[in-house]
């Protein structure tokens, strides 16, 4: 299949080289932390979860932790981690029980928890990812609230979505609220934590707020298209899947019928979206989100961390179309 | 069906006429609570947690945090009152994804939420119903530990339990280690807080959670037996479903084969456990452990909530069989 504009990267900064020595040390010990601590003696939830953590993936949200700690000028301590941790594992839990419900079987390149273990342990696998969530975040006190309320807007967004398919309901306002609550509302308060754990400055913690939000919503949009766009191979999971349940961009953007020429449906809507204005319009959306993402970072001294989080920014709508 | 030695009673004090004043109070206001925490505008996730816990249940765990705080002398302040709400919604919670994986169709005497909503819905219900436990309880700090120790302990207790069916693995300590776990930690949990967020006194939280514990491990013993002799119009949820799945105290306590008869194989277990010492030896296990938990409470001066903690030890034991 031949992409429009297709670039050569996929992966959001999916290594660490290019960041500050700092960030890569902190990135490194969170990717320990999160190894040990989904440690149990109930082996199966120790494997299948370690099974999902190995298989990669982009690791954007603790970036956002230590990144957001370091341009406000802290260190990366181990509440810091904690948080770095936590993230990613939330973040983990709900691609887990949202691979269960969409019936995917790849992810990250790798199979499915769903797929090697069975539904019945990757509802339980989900669950204990929240669980170890809660037991990363007990100790942090004042974190809990934002956290919080970080998890509550994913899986109501989760539901959102589920119920704009059920009830054919599927608007552009209702994709934004979407997106913004199962992914940008997690990605500000991983950038927001960082921030106010490490400078008592306010307005730093709002600017990092306001760029992790931003950023989200750019990267929802961005993912979307791919799933339309991708190919699994190369997105590393089974894509098409948000396609084929008539939600996303696919459907918020998609308001004309799609004739389908007794071929395959997927391949006529890819064809029409690729045919049609839309992914120069998500093109054009996720890059103004973007520029009011890294305009949010005015506030904050230059740094290695701050260029960090600008590159981060470009990244989120580099990776493709 | 006839049972042997059947007592009028089913539920474990399921009003609170008979406890004191005040904990009535508290338990009324930690309802108010729970209905009015899982509030969302997702409607889905409002009606089917407002659906679950409208149903009712016996409200154990919420008794267990509030008179375990008036017997050592606390009165049932906003905090008491989260902790309350937050241990019967893990409860839910778990409840709720356990009717998924086992195909429960009837709850509290209800349609179960996957019955209602369908298996999407009902995970992420039980994702919302955990996010809210989290909300509830991040501003409390130091409880929050003891808490996701007694989350985590939920989710490794049911895993282990579906990974002895599956691996055929269901001998006695296998089976006291799954229920110590997914019901005796929550319950210990439920009477340690509520004894240590009112007193300072090490030796009353340390007497509260033996106590917990104890009769945690009685009150799922009965339980298992309930769901092998019961009948679903009195237990009001799908009963047969542990023993038809081969686990509980069915698999535990038979090892002798089953002759079917050409009959039902459940009517069969039944039979088979009820005309051997299964039953006998159950309720002998349940009252040892309740004279200990019961034990536990020495320490503690003579007090209304004292009585009704003894009271409520005995209910766990006198709801059949």
């Amino acid at each position: 299949m031949t992409l429009p504009q297709a670039t050569q990267t996929l992966s959001v900064m999916s290594d660490t080289a290019d960041l500050p020595e700092a960030a890569q040390t902190a990135l490194a010990r969170a990717e320990e932390l999160m190894l040990r601590v989904v440690d149990s003696d109930v082996h199966v939830l120790r494997d299948a979860s370690r099974h999902i953590l190995a298989a990669g993936g982009k690791r954007i949200r603790p970036k956002l932790v230590v990144l957001s700690c370091l341009a406000v000028g802290g260190e990366p301590n181990d509440d810091i981690l904690r948080v770095a941790a936590a993230v990613e594992l939330v973040h983990t839990a709900s691609v887990v029980h949202d691979d269960i419900n969409d019936h995917g079987v790849l992810r990250r390149g790798r199979p499915s928890v769903n797929a090697i273990w069975g539904r019945t342990f990757a509802l339980l696998t989900g669950d204990f990812l929240f669980t170890k969530v809660y037991e990363l975040m007990a100790p942090l006190r004042e974190m809990n609230v934002p956290f919080a309320e970080a998890t509550m807007a994913l899986v109501e967004g989760e539901t959102l979505q589920a119920a704009a398919v059920k009830d054919n309901n599927f608007t552009r306002e209702v994709y934004y609220q979407i997106i913004a609550r199962k992914t940008a509302a997690l990605f500000r308060a991983a950038a927001y934590m960082g921030a106010v754990m490490s400078n008592d400055d306010l307005r730093y913690a709002d600017a990092l707020s306001n760029y992790g939000f931003n950023i989200g919503l750019a990267f929802q949009i961005v993912d979307d298209v791919l799933d339309i766009v991708g190919e699994p191979e190369k997105l590393g999971k089974t894509s098409g899947i948000d396609l084929a349940q008539g939600r996303g961009f696919a459907a918020a953007y998609n308001a004309e019928p799609v004739v389908v020429d007794n071929g395959d449906p997927m391949e006529a809507i890819k064809r029409k979206m690729m045919n049609t204005d839309t992914l120069n319009d998500a093109r054009i959306k996720a890059r103004v989100l973007v520029d009011s993402a890294i305009d949010s970072l005015d506030v904050l001294p230059n740094s290695e961390a701050k260029s960090a989080l600008i590159d981060l920014a470009y990244s989120v709508i580099d990776r493709e179309f």
